[in-house]
């Protein structure tokens, strides 16, 4: 290796140690937005992130790092070395691909659009908010554009690609054709069956305080590092942070302690794989989680394929009660009920994992339709209706609230991010289908909450192996084979029908 | 006005601007430093910080600033851009004077020792501090170096003139004999009085909450605008965040509610401060404080003028009781007896305010000492074991916990902070004396929290003019006069001989 080569890796390498200092802060920052910020302070921080924003910006397209780049030979890089410089020069081609103003504008259009969101959708106002949302499309446009002319994709899989490298919508066209072969029949049979089987909804109130102890107990058998982490309450639950300081948020209802407890399993989920990346790279771009799918497959692993699985219920029902206190809603086959329970709603948050795949593909067509133009913001209130009426048989005219203005996401322009939901669910069914074959007394461990060897086998197929592979390599090393929708199939086919 | 010469200064402007950006994300970080963070993100959180500091080092110290400056004639200003500019000058010089390597250094050592300074000192163990103590010295002293060369000032007055700019050691050096030529025989008399007076210590246990929710109540009879701000706990209470997003903190004892008490009241009288700088100016260095004498005025303004005042006390007593439930030890005159002790003690955060400025001449004696070179870091506990006979009559020999090692201001190099506290006892006291004779019913006022008159003119004469002004400006617009340490006198005369 020649003195020069290894210089111009170790510029790089110090440049990008430098970016994830500045992205410590801004997550932090947007951390205090959600949790404790009092509203007064909105305009100031706003402001201050838009200028970190730049900042980051500028130092991700200063003038020298191409020429950093050319100098460095990948021959002359380990494994880890030369995925780590295809991570730079990725993060390195989606950063300059942007003017330095459309960075600025749509993070300010966004935060315009999600801050008076928060009081429109109380409000049902559509037209106010489709006003905000105008100009967020259109940034998202511009920037699509320019993504698509840099990578040679299609205008909507360069956004795809921000957050799933590698996926695009022919990919996801397949996918969700196969998925809408069976799921509808599917979702039909479950609702049928369970419309036979009583249960019995917990009775409330339970304080804050207690489901509060019940996450942090639940938190601890699901490995969460609370020497580099936090719980806390926020609008909507998210896991933020850093890996080295993990926080995740949950939100309570005093009358319902059932969605609380998933959620912090799920948000546990999305802890683990940042508290477990690789420290010796922490600060390099190879040691990120690999894309937003396989991170949604953790957070769904934990609730979904551990969390929500009948042996598991067992160990939970007695942590339940000793928290909350005991009563015949709470005894572990009307847990067991309760928490497979199938009903087509119109919120994608509450919805259930049967369902949930017909929310995706609903936004995942009017998203791609806004940006590809054939939509305009004007449309999707007619759009989602029509799609709702097709997938779950729901009527949402008028109701906004509860349709088009329900997510965060596309107010401050994450479009292309819908698609991860599922395939996270995707992901996370197929590893568990593996990991599975390896622990032969695996409804036991669940039963008694022994959740070691799970954790072994995604510690070292995925956590540890943070982006030092693409998706399809990553899964393939770790699961046999790329992705295949079969194993969500099975899983929900066993989960609902055969209640295993 | 040329055109270039307005756009010279609004360059300047834009540049001041940017850099409040980055200040309000370092302040938010730090905070969270010190009431969130997991132990586990120590480290994560301080090389942001480091990082964070070059980077506002940087932009303050751009090669093009020097043209900008001059380019800029003070006579196309109107009187607050003149200040302004004046006050961006100072930011700037006092910037440029350090060399990146050092400001990193400084950061890097300070973040050591005040890191283990924490288990340190619980352990007593002088010789590990004293190890990581001596680099802040060092340091501190090329600091001391850099800035003596560039203002013409004297090493220790050169760091002085960063807390509290035109204060020098020669005029501390009058302040404070002539304080000593009264000050203990005043301590003296005082303990002989209230020797004879008996006084009931309050029975605990009292809430942490219940103790929280008094705090709160008397934030609001104070004027603190919780949409812009938040009361958390910390190891040590300050009052951080940002103007627009003031985050005071306090620490509870759960046998002891009467110092989270005054110390919320003290911590308002920062926050109402910062909350009420001019906001056109916000980003900009003439709306911030104008030293932390002054600062430091508004807070002991708050305690003790308005808190520990006997009148005022009538008002609080029944609010404590309300929240905290009554006894005869929460009864006014009791209170009144409480929050008037005089007792010499190791501790300054916790002495009384008769006793505390022999606290701070200590420091100041030994501070001096070690910046001039006259002093080493071994030299401290003797020294101070000295200084606390003299002063104070107590010996603190073998006792580092209570002794040298009690404070945080040294563990990161904030050499020439501690005099602020009693030119701030000394402030307040004037202030007070001034703004006394506008309100013909203070008493009456105290007495039954009506406090709006006292806010008027702190609002007006204090905290609106930031920094338009210099500190002798200030104080003889505010109260005729500058500094003069006689009413400080009048006050502990009156509070603890005459008891008003």
């Amino acid at each position: 290796m020649s003195h020069s080569l290894k210089d111009a890796y170790g510029a790089l390498y110090q440049r990008f140690h430098r970016h994830h200092q500045l992205a410590h802060l801004s997550a932090m920052a947007n951390w205090d937005y959600a949790t404790m910020m009092p509203a007064g302070g909105s305009q100031a921080r706003t402001e201050a992130l838009a200028e970190l924003d730049v900042l980051m910006h500028q130092a991700m397209t200063a003038p020298d790092l191409a020429d950093l780049f050319a100098k460095v030979d990948v021959k002359d890089l380990d494994e880890w070395q030369a995925a780590n410089l295809h991570e730079m020069k990725r993060a390195w081609q989606q950063s300059t691909v942007l003017p330095e103003d459309l960075v600025r504008a749509k993070r300010l259009a966004g935060a315009k659009c999600e801050h008076e969101w928060r009081s429109q959708r109380k409000a049902n106002d559509w037209q106010s908010f489709a006003k905000n949302l105008k100009p967020v499309v259109e940034l998202s446009r511009e920037e699509a554009a320019l993504r698509a002319q840099a990578t040679g994709l299609s205008a909507y899989d360069a956004l795809v690609d921000l957050y799933e490298s590698g996926m695009t919508s022919a990919t996801l066209d397949t996918l969700f054709a196969e998925l809408k072969t069976w799921l509808p029949n599917l979702i039909q049979t479950i609702t049928e069956q369970q419309a036979k089987e009583p249960y019995l909804v917990p009775q409330g109130p339970f304080a804050v305080a207690d489901q509060e102890r019940l996450g942090r107990a639940v938190m601890t058998t699901l490995g969460f590092d609370f020497q580099g982490g936090r719980l806390d309450v926020s609008a909507h639950p998210f896991c933020g942070g850093v890996p080295e300081d993990v926080r995740l948020t949950t939100r309570y209802a005093e009358d319902d302690f059932t969605q609380s407890l998933m959620g912090v399993i799920h948000e546990t989920g999305h802890a683990r794989y940042e508290q477990n990346l690789p420290r010796p790279w922490i600060s390099q771009p190879v040691a990120r989680a690999r894309s937003m799918g396989i991170h949604e497959s953790q957070s769904l692993l934990f609730e979904m394929q551990i969390g929500r699985h009948p042996a598991f219920l067992e160990y939970l029902a007695p942590l339940i009660q000793q928290h909350i206190g005991a009563q015949p809603a709470i005894a572990v086959d009307n847990l067991q009920r309760l928490y497979s329970r199938v009903q087509p709603g119109l919120i994608r948050v509450d919805a259930d994992e049967v369902t949930y795949p017909a929310h995706v593909m609903l936004r995942y067509d009017i998203e791609r339709a806004l940006i590809e133009g054939r939509m305009t913001v004007d449309d999707i209130p007619d759009a989602w209706n029509e799609k709702m009426q097709a997938y779950l048989g729901l009527d949402t005219r008028g109701n906004y609230r509860d349709g088009p203005m329900q997510d965060i996401h596309w107010t401050d322009g994450a479009f292309g991010y819908f698609p991860s939901y599922t395939l996270g669910a995707m992901y996370a069914a197929q590893q568990f289908a593996t990991l599975a074959q390896g622990i032969p007394d695996l409804e036991h461990c669940l039963a008694t909450g022994q959740l070691s060897n799970i954790f072994a086998w995604l510690e070292s197929s995925i956590w540890s192996q943070a982006s030092v592979y693409d998706t399809d390599t990553l899964m393939t090393r770790a699961t046999g084979e790329v992705l295949n929708p079969k194993y969500l199939k099975a899983h929900l086919e066993r989960r609902y029908l055969l209640k295993a």
